[in-house]
């Protein structure tokens, strides 16, 4: 029985899970900008992936530091308008702060809750705003609160994404909710000890720290890791999953269970990471680049994400230009190995390059394909087995205005 | 005694050099299209440097062809408008062919011919354009066409690139010549057998290829490969350098004399590679970005270019943003070993970050700086004594704008 997705979902579609927005004060713009997510059960297990940026925020160092030490996770707050980046020793202060004051509110230890921030680097935390949110969500903590939650982790984002999805193992229901914002600033390379994304999940299977982070590592490679807006990796990007183990049903490592728990996890986490180039900033285009029959992983990889960082491919894309021209340059400085002239590139179905030279189907015939809000562009190497994809989004007037313009 | 530039200074500029331009019909618009250099003397030695693309087109492989073969070099020839890349097997036949035309109507040998192409990708060239231009070309090449030639050279470039300079070496002056090309799919990856930046240099001074070909090779690291516009490297970047001999100056290697010469054609290269980012498709600003102590030269040269290629940077610096977190963020990513505690920034002499922290710097206070046509960005590691730079542009509505809609 494979899992299904549930309406509306969110991280408090998940039994035992609370949550919240409010407004704290972080944003000018007076919009929602902190949320909570609060476990009910003690023993809430969890794990976390995070940037690979040298100049990590201090949550993330904190939210790290907790992987490795604490035991168990009740409750996550994120903030959004401060990235708490480059604040140095004051900002990892502030973040321990945030983080005992939650905890003092919530009858709980400062080592069971996490902390996540998004917005503007080098701004120290204003903590009269942390204990204000605190003060405001508390109360407001409510088994349907998922949805106020998501809106008030948003950035440059122009809608929240949040989804929920439910699996039958062994005769029960697990369920895993998620919520994640990131619309620019987004390239992440998540690794285990690892986006300016952030997504918290939710579930309740019951399965240990060490599995759920090996899973979560796997999963992120093949999700939030195959996505690029700008090619710019945040300070901040973070990826935690709290497993209350509310539904009873274990997950141990290697069993069938596990397979479809992680089916289900990756599930969840695809639709969001693609959401989030959708709803990149500026894009107006979702593009899907698969590189297929190369000599190995890594070459399909550097081809693929060569393409999906273009200026040129996104420009191109934007202005609903069929230009393979920009895709076949490319790949030619990509640094992956490939036979030229045994390359054929493909618009959605339609091929375009043949034998590494023009495959002579009209630029007419293609328009349909370039004009759509989705495609994809398929590189057959023909030279191996191996096969890499990445989603990626065009370079609009729009993208430029937002970055140009930008101040939280 | 040091080197001097020429005013308004061509490849014409010197001795025995010959040059034009005209409109061959390769451009939609009617603009010229087609340059040639000549040189009168039958034993001119050349090198050239090509793109690293693994899709190098047609006509930078015949040329490639040309340095490991011939052993003169009497004439080039220019086409914008149509790159003659993905062209195949036909592609090759029609660069070799437009060297036999360009050869019978100048009455020399086809191996002193090369080609160079920028234009469209993917489009067979049209053997009757070349042989229009060829015989409008040949009358009407003259001492003082340098000018027109690098008119006709030029693609999104809003300006024609040439310069020229002269140096006294062991009483006698040499004299260097140059014109370039290249606004947009401008990461020139150079090397030696290596941007669509193509420039032809002239030289009368008397240099084996061998030394010759060492010195292009090692200025072009230093110059044109330190230059970056949309990080998209091309299919046809070309350097071409051709030396005559006339002024009787040899250029030993490892002479005073090889110095003077290889100092001015840096001083020539760079004034080119500079111009060349000033003019960039879209450009308003100019910006080198400068790293500093830093571990070793590949560290530095990594934060650089990553830097030098974020499009949020690059957006900020259009939106007279001083936003250094941008900065931080790739130098996070860019994989350059350092210490973000130890991590200073400053945009132009003014500190932004001290220790890998904000400097406390106002932001009011930045504003004259990035909102100059021209300013550095200095990162200093203050972890080793090795160091890289890179020049880059911003990136506006008008860059989005020229590729959204370019079609040659």
């Amino acid at each position: 029985m494979s899992f299904e997705f549930i309406e509306n979902g969110t991280v408090t579609s998940v039994p035992g899970f609370l949550a919240t927005g409010v407004t704290a004060g972080f944003k000018r713009s007076g919009a929602p900008d902190f949320a909570m997510v609060f476990s009910e059960e003690k023993e809430t297990n969890f794990a976390g992936v995070f940037t690979s940026c040298t100049f990590a925020a201090a949550p993330v160092r904190l939210c790290q530091q907790r992987v490795r030490e604490s035991k168990f996770m009740r409750a996550v707050i994120i903030n959004s308008g401060n990235a708490n980046a480059c604040t140095g020793e004051p900002g990892l202060n502030a973040a321990r702060q945030s983080c005992a004051i939650t905890a003092a509110a919530l009858g709980i230890a400062p080592e069971e809750v996490c902390v996540a921030s998004t917005g503007r680097i080098g701004v120290q935390m204003n903590m009269e705003l942390i204990e204000r949110g605190v003060a405001l969500a508390v109360p407001a903590l409510s088994n349907n609160g998922g949805t106020l939650a998501s809106e008030a982790i948003i950035t440059t984002d122009t809608v929240p994404k949040a989804a929920a999805a439910k699996v039958n193992i062994n005769g029960k229901t697990v369920t895993i909710g998620a919520m994640t914002k990131g619309a620019g600033m987004i390239d992440p390379k998540l690794t285990t000890p690892h986006a300016t994304m952030i997504c918290i999940i939710t579930t309740d299977a019951k399965i240990a720290n060490a599995d759920l982070l090996k899973l979560l590592d796997r999963n992120a490679q093949d999700s939030f890791n195959r996505i690029t807006v700008d090619g710019d990796m945040s300070t901040n990007d973070t990826v935690l999953v709290l497993a209350n183990g509310r539904s009873g049903v274990e997950i141990p490592p290697g069993s069938d269970a596990e397979k479809l728990f992680a089916d289900t996890l990756l599930a969840v986490m695809q639709n969001l990471a693609r959401r989030m180039v959708k709803d990149g900033e500026g894009a107006t285009k979702f593009v899907e680049i698969k590189i297929v029959n190369a000599r190995s992983v890594e070459d399909a990889k550097l081809a693929a994400e060569a393409i999906g960082n273009s200026a040129l491919c996104k420009t191109a894309w934007f202005g609903n230009d069929p230009n393979w021209g920009r895709v076949v340059a490319a790949l030619g400085y990509s640094g992956a190995k490939l036979d030229p002239e045994k390359c054929d590139i493909y618009f959605g179905d339609i091929p375009v390059v043949k034998n590494g030279g023009d495959a002579g189907t009209l630029e007419k015939d293609l328009l349909a394909t370039v004009k759509a809000d989705e495609f994809t562009i398929t590189c057959d190497f023909n030279d191996g087995d191996c096969e890499y994809w990445v989603w990626t989004s065009d370079f609009s007037y729009e993208y430029v205005k937002i970055n140009a313009d930008y101040h939280t």
